[in-house]
């Protein structure tokens, strides 16, 4: 490819939170990397479960590494939204077209969305005014067969590709783990009113002194069919478009109108 | 004051983000501690910056401290999210009835709100079906004057006590940094459109081998008055009721529209 044609390419930014050696990223990679020009930026080390943080205590470190053939690619200490910081000021030196984040190994529909750095990786490009999306498939293990999630990544990031998107704009993909061709289609979803019970499992130390395991069971009280967790459940690729602004705008109607100091 | 009238008073858990020897802390702890039966789970170090991470591959320690006169507290090796789940499961062995978090040294009004501990706290709060509020003070400072802050933290957790409030409310609540007979009281508010601009220090280590620290500017791009970043400017405490559905429906109901697969 010319130069000149590779310039008119998009610029895709890929990353994620089981750090940059996990077989989910480079599905990822594999299944995008003819439609743009593809930088990875991604953590040295598995970084799940670490939400929005950014590392504001100590510094980071960046080391280009050559494990996907023809991509530039950067290994990060920090956490997925550092990567994201990272790439778009030290890497790019300018905002990619589009910003990937995943293929994560383990779901991140309903409330997992607060607390998956995959996603908040991808809410942090989003608040940079990059249109992104995250994408996950329900099977944790590392041998995950992402045959069906590479198929629809591809779909949805092509999709992406082709619309005039709001900038800041986050789309929360997740795969079912069954075979591809038993996956029935994309449903656009809300997030399902879901959370975990927790479990903390206690014990004790050589010296006798206790510590703690997080554990829970995932719960889910949403009935509806309109939900990430009911589309996953029926083998559809669930979308879930998601927003950086919290304001619970209801309840600030209602404060306005009931709370005086 | 007799067991029988103690349990009757309602369960408050405090925690934070900038740990438990924070001055802020110790001032939300004297704020409240005649409003119910205060309990503190805090961090055991800071822990800004943390956003909703949650520690899922290593252990977490839980240890009583006597730092808060007649105040039952613990401090934990864990985020403020881990905090609020240990203590439900493992310290209050119930849901309390409301959970503060702060007093923060620094502000979370706007963007902050994602990427802070203190809030992240409340908010999983909120999703075990905790009412919560987090505070914080606009100055950063260790000798920062919480005075103000103290006075107004009061005022909006007696006004939660005498509400009938939807068990998922958090309240993000931010105190402008002035003399507290300047401040001109409570606005509710929504969350300013906000955002930093990136730029990283780049530096050489002994070695020669380069690290970044990740340093940024705040730039407000929300012009309206009814945000947190204009209360604040105008010396009114912002309180911006939040939510952890991040379902962006305008764009669901756009993309059900128009996306075809």
């Amino acid at each position: 490819m010319s130069k000149s044609k590779k310039s008119k390419l998009p610029v895709i930014l890929i990353t994620n939170d089981d750090g940059i050696m996990a077989p989910g990223i480079r599905s990822l990679v594999e299944a995008v990397k003819d439609l743009g020009k593809v930088v990875v930026v991604a953590p040295d080390k598995p970084q799940s479960g670490m939400g929005h943080a950014i590392t504001i205590g100590h510094p980071l470190r960046l080391q280009p590494v050559a494990i996907f053939e023809g991509v530039e690619a950067w290994q990060c200490s920090g956490t997925p939204v550092d990567c994201v910081k990272l790439a778009v000021d030290k890497v790019l030196h300018r905002k990619p077209d589009i910003c990937l984040s995943g293929i994560n190994h383990g779901a991140n529909h309903s409330i997992n969305v607060i607390y998956s750095g995959t996603m908040s990786a991808a809410v942090e490009a989003a608040i940079e005014s990059i249109p992104s999306a995250g994408f996950s498939l329900l099977d944790h293990s590392v041998e995950a067969d992402f045959t069906g999630a590479r198929q629809y990544a591809r779909l949805v990031v092509q999709q992406m590709l082709k619309t005039k998107l709001d900038k800041h704009t986050v789309l929360n993909v997740n795969i079912p783990a069954v075979d591809a061709e038993l996956i029935k289609g994309v449903k656009i979803c809300k997030q399902a009113y879901a959370k975990y019970e927790e479990d903390f499992i206690q014990r004790s130390d050589p010296n006798g002194k206790k510590y703690f395991w997080l554990t829970g069971e995932f719960v889910n009280f949403d009935k509806g069919r309109d939900s990430d967790v009911w589309a996953l459940e029926h083998n559809y690729v669930s979308v879930v478009p998601v927003q950086f602004d919290l304001t619970n705008y209801v309840l600030k109607s209602k404060l306005e109108k009931t709370w005086k100091f």
